[in-house]
């Protein structure tokens, strides 16, 4: 889990609007992409210094600029004063444990949301927070670290037939969440395949290891729920906006995503009340072997303590005990232990003990 | 449980509106039939292409066009093109995943649904997504295969005195998700008839069986939540909405299925607290059959060990053990044992354990 | 319990509107029974076919019409011709699987209860469906079978200085409903009862039996809830009403159901939480009787599982072994044996054993 | 627990506005109190007669009446006809099973609320119904029995400077529910030393009694939350209320009564949780018991068991047994029994048991 | 635990807006600090009396009054003489049970608040009632005692840079309020380490210990929980507020600590959640310990009850006992024994016990 519940703290007491990094310090570099694209032109390089900036302000075509990296807050510092960004939500894209949020200004949009990967070879979900100021003719990125995750759109971008190269920067927006989004849904076939493994596991063989795990992905469910959930509100603030910034036509593309929202979160309902069943089973099948333990031990016990104790009889040393004389008595004991036995294990047959 | 908990993962990183078939793929082919009536006439025939669909725009009857199979995206797209539907509608009809769902355009309604139907021999609910376009004169039904599902709304159209055949689309349109709606009450007999007969199993036999069926059961009732709790949502819209598609006096009758769907879910409540009460007997009984084991093994070990002690001392080889010289010693001595066992099961018949 | 889970799905396939008796079939004729009455008159008398209705309509009279019985569909089906009453408000008199609601029609009210009775030997609820229709100086009650349901209304219409007698079709239809809702009161004081003797029970000597009478008890609450719940919304749709045929200040006596029924749900939530804390209560109380058993097992064996060891050292059949020549050396192992039980009782006695 | 869950079956089937008292009858007399105030005069007598109310309609003095006792319904009758109340006002002041709640006519307000009231010596509430009429210069307020509830109110009504002098009817009214709201509170110190002293008990030496004093707390807060919880929406109604009788100012006051009602219903959620949390501790604390004593047991038995064997194996009457003539044999086998026993003890020393 | 559940009762009976101190009394003597300040000066002094005052009503400066310690009654009346506030405030801030709430008057706005702190060598979280008057260019604080709880705010007010000095008294009052929130996120990391410790000690060594943290956390989350969640509905009614005291730019400042405290009530949900699944695990520990003691258990006596009763039969005393002449009996006996052994320690190796 590398999205701690703990916060801000590491800030507290600092003057509201401080420009600190807040949250786990990746080493990379910071790395600025800028990619200036309309319908017929496509230019992307990697600029140093923010000052390189303005010129494509003037222009027609819609300029979406990446930031990798937040340990440089002067970057952050000089587009605020550039664009003039509130001072808090400059704050907030420094501080990777926001809530992913929507905040509407006169000139420019703010969106906080979440992106996850999966490491491949263990479950264990990476949260990255990823901040969005939707300008006119202008989107800004800014994430924690340098990833492969908006490569897909690199792509499409790229193909000078898609859609995108045709529309603004608000339908940038809708495809940046989009990818963001898509990826929940490919965390729904890990989880499936880690549910049934472990239904496999529980009706098969449970161990104390399948507890573990069965409260390794309620843990994750619980943070994940932290990442989606506000997304449903999120978006729906997203459509009933009433800001020049998005067109109508965009809207309807949200309200796509905002399906698929629910649908995810959904699903992780579904899996927490599976969770919740197999905790039911496993706590039963622990109680379920204590019971076959107690049947063996009381099957042996119940069997070989009498006869033990008609042995002691015999092994006693009275002066007089007839029995002991006679010629039959050895070997008629011996019927005896083994009537009894016969008869106990019956009466365990018919309990359906063994 | 044929409906995957995941979803659109398989075509995460595509634009969207890119039209890919997404979820389990039917080996059927597609079929498409076209149902043309009105009070008087009623045509049925089953096309190629969809190009024999635009002769039917200019009549005054009724055209319901049902496609069976979603694997020849071309179809789909066809239409799409020809009736001017939105590339997200045509994304989400050929999604099987999707949530049910209403959606409001200027000129056409977009209803999804989930039809359900049960494995014969286990208890098996099979989903089939079923999508609705409803336009001015014309139905559209996306079914996943070809199956039974209509027979009835067929047969009733042969009856040309059937209130439907003087009625609209949006009339046709209210008896398809009535027909698909009746399936989930069938569906309830099922359950009524299992739960019955585990609660008997519960009483007379639990064994870990049947505690995979009660988990079996909850973890369809998890899954079938999730198709018809929308649904509650999705009928108050189309109540709610003022489309001139959609005729005042129909909507009574969308409020009668809304008055099922709430039956349905107010079923499916109580099954889920059933089960959960029997869960809660499970456990109960399990630990009721392992005190019954400890007391059987509790009443052996108590009445034979001291038995045993007391054999053992006498078989002790001590020089000067007076008790062992005396005649009646050894009799004696089973009137002590018989004693000891009879003070002893008195004891435990006083407990009531025997 | 009398109501099953289970509902319209005889009639799945039926087309809407088609008149059929859904529900268990009662075997009783179908008996009418037409009241007419105003301040000064009161008429009463059964007839035998619809026909004979009309000439009430045209009087000053209140005309209660009361329906037992709804085997013979054809009566439903001429009241509903006769006074224009809305084909699917048919079926759901028939359909004797309705869930309680309240049906706003221009010239009509429908309004569906569940009534309940107690068979009064056992705890088993039984439910009968009441259908009533409030038209201008009209109410017709349809009831599924004849019983003594509406005995005191009858002897109070009998009363020509009751209220009742001074007032319209509105108040008639208050005072059945009324009427009805006193017999989820009169239940609270069974379930107070039954509630009672199981806590003593859990107290004194839980067994199996009082986890299935839980469990009962559990179970018609769930069902008891399904009819009592819509009531609460049934009533408050009715006072929000604007239908002339609702006088305003009878809407005042409606409110007075109103607040009856949510005490009802409230004493109904209770009970509820009362049972699931006697749940706790059972399990506890057999995980202490599982301890019990387990003590009175460890002390038996703990005390004598030494001393017979002891014994059979002494058994031992070894050429040189000193002890078994001291004169004093059987009495003093015996010192032994009751030094060790006394040191053993003592210490299971500072466990609070015994 | 005095306030029974049951309710009005006791008068199911008389017609609804009948005056029968209904609830538990306290054996007695009626007592009318009337206190006429205003800024500069107060009297108090008791009067035997409704009739003689109507001088004080008159004046401009606040009059204050108090019925203790609900036995006489002719005085109930009485007030009602002569001040106009609507007979189910009067039919719910006589049942004291009502609800709490606000209910506003044209010219009185009326008010339920439970006044509550403790038991020195054992943990058991006892509730008292209160009425309260608030009519222009008037107020009633009907009481089950006569108690000391209002003895506050008096003294501070005696002070001719306090505020209460120099106010309305209204305010009356609000130092009314202010003195019963404050019984809720001093109920919390109960609660509170309660669940601390049954959670040292828990810790300490859990018992069957523990959990049932767990359950009693538990059935206590329950009945306690339904006095409690719709005073919530009372006071809301009391605030939003647009009489002429409750003046602006005095609203002020009641939003005081709401915040408490509010700290007192969150503290009792919290209870709620905390008793949950004991249940769950109790549970375990008994399994942690059984498992201590199956540890004992396991100690005695593994370590005396391998050791009567091996007594037993020379025990044996073989002829041939070579080490029973061995002269250092039997100290030999002390030397055994002696090493085995170390050993397990070692071996249950590493694993924590002793 | 500082903050006790129980509340007002120490004054009930008291005339509601009576001047006394509810709470633990903190013995130390009041300290009022006054710091005046706008963008270029900045004054701090401590008075002794409310009357010194009254000048800096004049000035056009901020002026902040901190009041440490509420003993002194008389000092709270006579702010409230001299700034016309409301009996019920100033009864409200001398009792320090009060819930977080927003109140509005025409002249001034009251905050209460909890500031939180923690003892730093245990985990005991102590609350302090902060209560805020916001005037027009004056803010009062009122606190239970003198602390460091304001430092960061005074070392920020000494920097004349600082964007504080240039802002209103509505600014302040926002600084104040993050400054208390800021403590929640530092509560975060405390119980982030606490959990992530008692994860470990559940997974290695559990013990009843660990059950009492488990619920001293739960404890601690429910009184946290009462402090937290009505900040939510008091931020919100701070945003909704159209007081002129207000500036619009300031409210989007407490739009900020309205996430801070959704952020903190979304981890403390988490936290609740984790606790519970912690609990799960705690009792499947104890299943499993309990179970591993039985398997011990059945090992030892299953494999030593059969050898104890062969070797029994052999020192039987009968007078023929063919075996016991044989000159191999003893040493066969042996390769009996060991057989049974190797035979049942394979049989429960198979079962994976040992």
């Amino acid at each position: 889990m590398s999205e701690s519940l703990s916060s801000a703290s590491e800030k507290s007491g600092l003057p509201p609007g401080s420009l600190v990094h807040v949250g786990e310090v990746h080493k990379h570099e910071h790395k600025i992409t800028v990619i200036d694209y309309n319908k017929s032109t496509l230019t992307r390089r990697t600029i140093k210094n923010i000052e390189e900036l303005p010129p494509y302000q003037t222009t027609d075509t819609v300029t979406w600029v990446i930031i990798d990296g937040l340990k440089d807050v002067s970057i952050i510092d000089a587009i605020g004063q550039h664009f003039d960004i509130h001072a808090l939500v400059l704050e907030d894209i420094l501080n990777t444990h926001q809530r992913p949020k929507f905040e509407e200004f006169d000139d420019y949009l703010y969106i906080v949301i979440k992106a996850i990967s999966l490491a491949a070879d263990e479950f264990n979900i990476e949260y990255e927070q990823v901040s969005l100021l939707l300008l006119d003719k202008f989107v800004f990125t800014f994430k924690e670290k340098p990833d492969a995750l908006f490569d897909p759109i690199f792509s499409r971008l790229n193909n000078d037939k898609s859609h995108l190269r045709n529309l603004g920067a608000d339908y940038l927006t809708y495809i940046i969440m989009d990818t963001i989004v898509d990826e929940y849904f490919s965390l729904q076939d890990t989880f499936d395949e880690l549910i049934e493994s472990v239904e496999d596991e529980l009706l098969n063989n449970p161990s104390a290891q399948t507890l573990n795990t069965i409260q390794k992905i309620k843990r994750e469910l619980i943070f994940l729920r932290r990442s989606v959930s506000p997304l449903r509100e999120l978006l729906a603030a997203v459509q009933r906006s009433e800001s020049p910034l998005l067109n109508e036509k965009t809207k309807r593309y949200f309200r796509d995503i905002y399906d698929h929202v629910i649908r995810v979160s959904e699903a992780m309902e579904s899996y927490r009340d599976l969770i919740a069943g197999m905790l039911d089973i496993y706590l039963s099948s622990v109680s379920n072997k204590m019971n076959e333990t107690m049947k063996i031990l009381t099957v042996f016990a119940s069997i070989f303590i009498p006869l033990t104790f008609i042995a002691g009889v015999y092994g006693m040393n009275f002066a007089y005990m007839p029995e002991l004389q006679w010629k039959w008595g050895y070997p008629a004991l011996w019927g005896v232990f083994i009537g009894v036995s016969v008869f106990l294990l019956r009466f365990f047959k018919k309990k359906k003990w063994i």
